[in-house]
């Protein structure tokens, strides 16, 4: 990117160039809207709207039971962590998609403290995505001697010590955007005798994720983020195919038995990561799930990142070039390879500065104390939703329309 | 129903005066097919069609991340719980609709063991569904000390001892429909000092079930069977109101958090029955669910057990009166009453002639080793129907069309 000052027209001509334009056509996005929130809730993918009416009235209406074989339902699970494992650097043996990343995370930490025996912390950071340690707690206190040790990034390595079972982080931090050296940080684990567990809710589709590479041991994704699953998407989870032998899930159900229709009174793991899996998966929200990873897997995770850097690029200096002097300041770090794909700003009317942009058809979110959290899809924002973005940004700002008393009470999702 | 022997206008005559008949159009039913898996997977109300595509292509779709609170999917999960309830004898504020039937009966037993300590023993039957006894044996290798003790149904109450912190078992029997005594076997654990926790896959919407009548404790259940949710609908779990302060849920996700949206790094469970969610719920799937329970609750539990009994009465008539002399064997209870909504037969060539009658159009399944299980739901079948299955079932048999080499193999599902 040049260092003249940027104009719309500008930031068009980038979008002329835009080799993943081809791909917003792909999306339903209404008009009037500039999403930077797929970080939260993905787009609407226009196959998908046309798959989950096939399989509610055709596969469901007509074939009914017979679906589970006649159109694959059963094989679905498989079938969208083929299409998912290449976007996080997994062999399509090591992922299984299934339940919530909440529910997959329960699965995984108890599997790793069972693999590291003797060992019973849980090491993390305070800021760790506030669910990821609900359920260490609700696992520690299941079990009992087991502890959740939270220190600052910074002391983490030195942390790792005999005690430590399982490191668990989460790889690009969900307030910041900031991304973890996941390799760096799994050595360390390693080399204290511990497993590295990797939350990649705000990576998966957004930016390349070595899990082989990287030697990481587990990992656990969500669907509905940047994979464009659909709210609620079913998540998914990695075990590294050294684990998968002793690897013992505590969420024994039918679907991860090996002969799920034998009805045999006994649990017999099923041989590999199909252990993962529990119960009947929602088949309705799991073909939108498909669908999302296939629309996603498109673009090639190179380019989407490529696109991702420019765009949160683009969006911090436009930031700069129209709105300083208002107080905003950057809470994501500066260097876009540092971060996944969103920006983050802080300004102590963060709260009512986003329901403001809301108004305008600018969506964000707000994430609590003070910061306006912008998520930028690659797949399906233009540049010159960015140069909006930033227009109505400093339009907010420049009318202090943080000061209406309809943006500042708070409602229960922001 | 009059002793002389019965033809298909003497069926269709049931028709005329059934009170439940004019819900039959609120489903899309494949012509040419009488379904009598409904207690597998339930038809598809058509309500659901035209919701789903609503959820998708304008919730999701246009309002995007502001759809958990413009379109209530923050409360849908609570809003399906509250029209649920009813059906199972219970108050809105003791079901949760979350997650799967396994995950809830991983929580719920968990729960159950920490609100009986010291006692250590999962008391339940061998032929009890085998993912529920799956997912005891999970907890139990998980936890260690604790012990999955089988025994046949009529030693159940000699079995419950202070061992005993809970007694698990389906209401009523997958295999032979056969229901259990809830207030019976409820009140002989509590005598013992231990919990009784049901399953109520299937019973729920098909037969009244008294939970608070039956001072049942906790209990989970399926939302794709006589529910109507659709392929892999989320479940549902009930705790009575007696054991919410003092219940924990080992799964703490965010949507079980006192205050979700603190983003507070420290678990508080929400109060009641609340704290039994865990992940961000499958909108798509359960946005199905509520429209099948909706389809479902208009005809009423005591009309829907009538309409069943009689349904389940008239095919066995029917098969003594059209089947004699093929090796059919009654494997449900004989009595109506002492049966849920379906019939089950044994024969040895059973699951060849499954897949004849499959052929035909009359769609059961078949539980291994040798039964022909039909379940009949009686908010879309009719009484003619169940002439035409018994007939296809009587050319079946007199065809010996079990012999056809394409009926004897195998499929992954049945």
């Amino acid at each position: 990117m040049s260092s003249v000052p940027l104009t719309r027209e500008g930031t068009a001509a980038l979008d002329a160039g835009d080799e993943l334009a081809f791909l917003r056509e792909e999306f339903a996005l209404p008009p009037g809207v500039v999403y930077l929130d797929g970080n939260s809730l993905g787009a609407l993918p226009r196959a998908t709207a046309a798959r989950v009416r096939d399989v509610v009235e055709h596969e469901w209406g007509e074939s009914l039971i017979r679906s589970w074989n006649e159109h694959g339902w059963i094989d679905l699970p498989v079938r969208v962590a083929a299409l998912l494992a290449p976007l996080v650097g997994a062999s399509v043996d090591e992922v299984a998609v299934a339940d919530s990343t909440s529910v997959n995370l329960f699965k995984l930490l108890a599997g790793a403290l069972r693999l590291r025996p003797g060992r019973k912390v849980i090491l993390s950071e305070p800021d760790n995505f506030p669910t990821d340690l609900y359920v260490a707690q609700g696992l520690a206190s299941l079990l009992g001697g087991v502890e959740l040790r939270l220190v600052p990034p910074a002391e983490l390595a030195a942390a790792l010590d005999e005690s430590v079972a399982v490191l668990m982080l989460t790889h690009v931090d969900f307030r910041t955007g900031a991304i973890h050296d996941m390799a760096a940080l799994t050595q360390a684990a390693h080399r204290a005798g511990a497993l590295a567990l990797w939350d990649l809710a705000h990576s998966a589709g957004a930016l390349p994720v070595d899990l082989t590479g990287g030697e990481a041991d587990l990992a656990v994704g969500c669907g509905y983020k940047y994979l464009n699953g659909g709210p609620g998407a079913p998540a998914f989870a990695f075990v590294a195919r050294r684990h998968h032998e002793a690897f013992e899930t505590p969420l024994t159900g039918w679907m991860g038995h090996a002969e799920p229709f034998a009805f045999d009174p006994r649990y017999r793991p099923a041989p590999g990561i199909a252990r993962l899996l529990c119960g009947t998966p929602p088949i309705l929200s799991l073909a939108a799930l498909e669908c999302g990873v296939l629309t996603l897997a498109r673009a090639g995770v190179d380019r989407l990142r490529r696109k991702s850097m420019a765009l949160t690029d683009l969006f911090v200096r436009l930031v700069a070039q129209e709105c300083s002097g208002f107080g905003l300041e950057l809470a994501s770090p500066h260097e876009a390879r540092a971060r996944g794909s969103q920006v983050s700003l802080r300004h102590p009317e963060g709260y009512a500065i986003v329901q403001a942009l809301i108004a305008r058809g600018v969506i964000g979110d707000f994430r609590t104390p003070d910061l306006l959290r912008f998520g930028f899809a690659p797949v399906y924002l233009r540049f010159v939703d960015v140069w909006d973005a930033v227009a109505s940004l400093r339009a907010v700002l420049l009318g202090r329309e943080w000061e209406r008393p309809d943006y500042r009470r708070r409602a229960a999702v922001t």
